[in-house]
């Protein structure tokens, strides 16, 4: 795609060039001259220590990333990040998604959703040595699970201390390990949010767009008990007060200013071989986003506009559609690109390095080979494998399987239960159960299944599953009115849409399953040696891939360093930082998207429906040019959103995007269309992120909201 | 609209400034200081000459514009000006519209499509007073004819001179009145044009649009007889050899360099009323976009994709549409425009100007609410005027009544004749029967027909036509089925669809008109007196504006003099010169369009699907960077289309872009969608009119269709 919307020479390499690069931070200081030339004015190092400043400002909610922004545990994320938060506390009479919310002291501050967390990143270990320890000679399913019980007993030693949160993270596909330690804060409570109509302006239509106008930010507050330590809520917990907080600038950004965000980026597929591109791209995604519009389409049907099963299923649909928007920008994006024969070049060229040392093609010249055969493996049975992993977006089922193998597993110690069954994750795995009543109309579930079943009973025989082809009495011409009419009894027998139900077999022994008469129960019984086949050959395969990935990663760095470049680990959602300019692009020949929208902006594009419904106050103050404070001459208004070249994915939503000198000019939420496919390729002509300008947020607080103790309390530098 | 897609204040003044303005010719001069500083290197005073060049290089295709470019009649235009020759040519075996046509010599050329013809001005004559030299007593119809007495009698005399069509044209709506005298070339021959994924680049859905990709380009030659007097189409014809012909530019132009446009703009309205402007933006759009796009889905319904019908009905249905998309794009900035504001505030200014003077109240005082007076009586049956237009649609009823219209005028001397029915006016008369073998189906003209009497006959009974009524028996209950017989039994016994048949028609008495059994003709017979008053009654109406509307424009005139601003004349299809510089402009907030389109633009939008289906020979040039010759460094490419801020409207297409040294840089084919406002308001920000450049055409002409004997024929500059 590149090479048509700009013109420039092909760049056969897998090197991190110009911005592209999610740094672990004790990486940045040996790039202190880049960096400084970009225009970094604080010390590099001082960004490589995780417990300073500014590093220690940075924390994770688990999928977001957010920062402090006061002594007093204040937190500044994304609007769409506190979204449930805000949802949580709304009722039809006190609407605060729709009409906003600002707590005007402490005292009127909100519990967020319950699960709401605020991480505290305290250390960073590489226990890569203590992960291989055992592993040396097993292979497949055995290296897996050897792997997976080091994990696990590194995460037990690590939570031994109260109110941590341990994780080992995989780095280049398990060449090393790293044990993040984080503060775990479960007192969790909303401050303030802009309305609906300001912090998610433009809405799904404007997603991953530009021109961009969404006031994407809210604010939280971490609390904890009076001894300083993480507790559950409680009225007699205190703010906690973070060891650094982010001062926050109205003086903003310009154009090519240096910028850096700080943030938990989640996956990216920078390194994967020119096969398993050619196959996601041409078999995967296209595949994934015609079920997906399917489904959509299913749910809708089911349940109309209005129905009480629709609010049920909005989010659900918000997420099939997000992905099928993502996965066709990824297909066009693919088919405008030349990414599969720079793939293959980059791949030649590491072959021939690696042909030009006898020792180099002896330890590595056969691991590309070796790693797309397994690959070509795993693509085995995609077609199935697609839709039995969509059988997942289902409810009922699943959960009774989930249950079952509960059961199984407690048979178990609790080390040696899989990630997941374990004992610290019963909180997460009883809230699931519960959000259940909330998520789930039998009429949508059938229907879903149904169609699933269908594409299943098409599959050959032999991609079949005897054991749920018995289960619904497929053969090779399937009756779908005997499947639809089974289906019916099932809904209409199982007692496991009752939540007391659903918890109460959290309890129950592998016995009284199998003893049970309920029909998703029995379900489940009837499946869990052949899903437990299909896991055990999964994990033999991704334990063979965990061989030998690491040696093609191995490859990799050695010939870039040879090249004296250095190599950034793929995103894992462990702490990253990334660094750029704010710059636009060209999304098409003839067209130039400048980096800032402006308060005129908002103006234009609304049309007083949502979700281009901006609050008539904030359309007067702009009808009244009310710049206030946050003007900016060049401008001739007040920045709303801005472009950035900072390498980011899914996960950096909330990001603090920091100026050089580690100022809070902004907070990342989106990246634009054209780059979606970025997250296989960085492209320096395209690639874009999209910030929330702190002076629209700043704007936003002190005229349309009158947060005035929130922007006192802040510290805002001019 | 402008307030709110940049910032800048609101200029509350008709005046023209910047780059507004379609300048007649002998306007020039007076503008000399502001041309010159623009960029114009010429002298001004020689572009106010008609005969002299550049001017007399401008020629008029009747409909669009083009230019001499070569001693040897060589002629460029638009391709979708000569898109009915190229068509015209083609055979299903030799499909010269798809695949493109080149004629390496003169006796390769091609006749052009029947009717067309070259236009060179030769003669402009103000003839004010003759036209006014018997009208000071008349009021009403009676100055209406006299009018159109006096103008039908100067074209007479004008055409006097055989190969000469003459026209009296109205500026400022009747102040001042030109006779333009034209030598009337009648041997066009088709050249060349590229092939349809050329020269219609981008189709209908880019229409309008930029970014833009379209090679609008193509070649005519004038033909004469050997005395070098305009001549029907023979093989003993010879090239004419125009006074002067246009340089073509191979350097081109450079971002913010001076273009100016000579050309026959069709028709604004920069000078309507606050009152005429309301009901056109809140009335007539809507509801002519509406009407315009029911009829749309009427003929697609009846004549299928693929159906001999549709091709018949294709032109209709793109004329439909161009102009639905027009409308909507009209609605949509009338709504975020201050036009109508704007509009008020300008007319209260010039009341106050006109108060702040005892003489200029009393010879103006009144006109602006006599004028709205008047307006709103030509308001007043709108809804039923709307759909009595789109009758003008159909094809059976409308040949009938002209028919007949032609039977009642014959009864008159030629020179009291209404416009159209006089004698030089039967040629195309004849064509127009003619033609319609090629653009008629019955089914679809019954199924427009019959959408139009419904609505019709939802009108309340006092906007009703009595004989209409009658006609089709209709009360104020429609009986459909009853209608739809009748219409079926119409069509079936109608003999008019036969093409001798209708012109047989043309020779026929008033007489045996009332004695036909035909049905069609019958109802032309039935309808006769109330369309003879309908047009009577507007004659009425028209008469008073013109007298009217001159005084109102007097008044504007005066107040801009004061203010030391010259006044162009709204379009009217006569020779304007426009001029402007090279410009991008902010479609939306956050997004700029670049002032250039590139060769890898095409290759980018290109899904090998109409229309986006560049030659494969193109996409390959464009894959191998063969820019050649043409290649310009700043742009890392050849430009394709480029915009700029010249003021042009419909009528323009074909026009030359001139650099200041009256070198053809481009052809002018399009504005963007933002700016089809432009005809009632021009706006400095998003004003843009989008041409072809010219290193585009001879990049086509060398590489792609080797059209070598045509680069030798042209001057070409460097």
């Amino acid at each position: 795609m590149r090479k048509l919307i700009l013109a420039g020479t092909m760049i056969a390499s897998f090197a991190a060039l110009a911005d592209e690069g999610m740094w672990q931070p004790d990486q940045l200081p040996a790039m202190a001259q880049q960096l400084k030339a970009k225009g970094l004015e604080i010390d590099p190092k001082s960004i490589s220590k995780l417990t300073e400043f500014p590093m220690n400002a940075v924390i994770s909610l688990g999928g977001c990333t957010a920062s402090f922004v006061s002594p007093k545990g204040l937190v500044v994320t994304n609007h769409h990040c506190a979204y449930g938060s805000v949802q949580y506390n709304s009722t039809p009479e006190n609407n605060l998604l729709q009409n906003g919310f600002l707590a005007h002291s402490l005292k009127e501050e909100l519990p967020a959703a319950p699960g709401s967390r605020v991480y505290v990143t305290e250390a960073v270990t590489n226990v890569t040595d203590k992960v291989n320890q055992h592993t040396a000679k097993l292979t497949g399913a055995d290296f897996y699970t050897a792997v997976e019980m080091a994990e696990k007993s590194l995460v037990a030693d690590c939570e031994q201390a109260a109110g941590y949160r341990c994780q080992v993270y995989s780095f280049h596909g398990g060449l090393e390990y790293y044990l993040v330690k984080q503060l775990e804060i479960r007192d969790v409570r909303l401050v303030y949010n802009p309305a609906l109509s300001v912090g998610k302006y433009g809405g799904d239509v404007d997603n991953w767009m530009w021109p961009r106008h969404t006031g994407d930010f809210s604010f939280y507050r971490a609390y904890v008990g009076k001894d300083g330590k993480p507790a559950d809520y409680s009225q007699d917990n205190v703010p906690y007060q973070p060891k650094s907080f982010l001062k926050v600038s109205a003086k903003g950004v310009a154009e090519g200013d240096f910028v850096m965000v700080a943030g938990y980026p989640g996956r990216t597929n920078r390194y994967r071989t020119a096969e398993e591109v050619q196959n996601q791209f041409e078999h995967y995604y296209p595949a994934a986003k015609e079920l997906r519009e399917t489904l959509i389409n299913i749910i809708r049907d089911t349940a109309p506009e209005g129905s009480e099963a629709r609010i049920k299923y909005e989010s659900m649909l918000a997420g099939l559609a997000n992905y099928a928007k993502n996965f066709t920008s990824m297909i066009e994006f693919y088919g405008k690109s030349s990414m599969l024969s720079d793939k293959k070049a980059q791949e030649q060229q590491l072959n021939q390095w690696l042909a030009a040392d006898k020792q180099r093609e002896q330890q590595y010249g056969k691991v590309l080979h070796q790693l797309d055969t397994l690959v070509q493996q795993g693509q085995q049975h995609q077609q199935r494998d697609l839709i039995l992993g969509y059988l997942g977006y289902t409810t009922m089922m699943p959960t009774a399987e989930r249950l079952l193998r509960l059961a199984h597993e407690k048979q178990l110690p609790d080390m040696q239960r899989e990630p997941g069954f374990q004992q610290r994750d019963m909180n997460r795995f009883t809230s699931g159960l519960e959000r259940i009543d909330r998520r789930y109309a039998a009429s949508v579930d059938k229907a879903m299944i149904l169609e699933l079943l269908k594409r299943y009973a098409a599959l050959p025989k032999t991609e079949r599953l005897p054991a749920l082809d018995q289960f619904f009495g497929i053969k090779d011409k399937l009756n779908l009115q005997q499947l639809q009419q089974q289906l019916d009894k099932m809904y209409a027998a199982t007692t496991l849409a009752d939540k007391s139900v659903r918890l109460g077999w959290m309890d129950k022994s592998v016995a009284e399953f199998e003893q049970s008469k309920d029909p998703m129960i029995r379900f489940a019984v009837a499946m869990y040696d052949t899903n437990k086949q299909l896991r055990d050959a999964e994990k033999q395969l991704d334990g063979e891939l965990m061989k030998v990935r690491p040696q093609y990663m191995a490859a990799i760095i050695a010939y870039y360093h040879s090249l004296g470049k250095p190599v950034y680990a793929d995103a894992n959602s462990s702490l990253r930082v990334t660094y750029g300019n704010v710059k636009g692009y060209s999304p098409k020949d003839g067209l130039y998207a400048v980096p800032f929208t402006r308060l005129q902006g908002i103006a234009q594009k609304d049309t007083g429906v949502e979700p281009f419904d901006a609050p008539k106050a904030e359309l007067k103050l702009i009808k009244d040019k009310a710049y206030g404070d946050y003007y900016v001459k060049a401008l001739d208004s007040v920045p709303v959103n801005f472009l950035s070249t900072v390498d980011t994915t899914g996960g950096n939503s909330g990001s603090p995007t920091l100026n050089g000198r580690a100022e809070l000019v902004g907070l990342l939420f989106d990246g634009v269309y054209e780059s979606i496919i970025g997250d296989w390729n960085y492209d320096d002509d395209i690639n874009r992120s999209i910030h929330v300008d702190s002076r629209y947020m700043l704007w936003v607080m002190k005229y349309l909201d009158h947060a005035d103790n929130l922007l006192d309390e802040m510290v805002i530098t001019h």
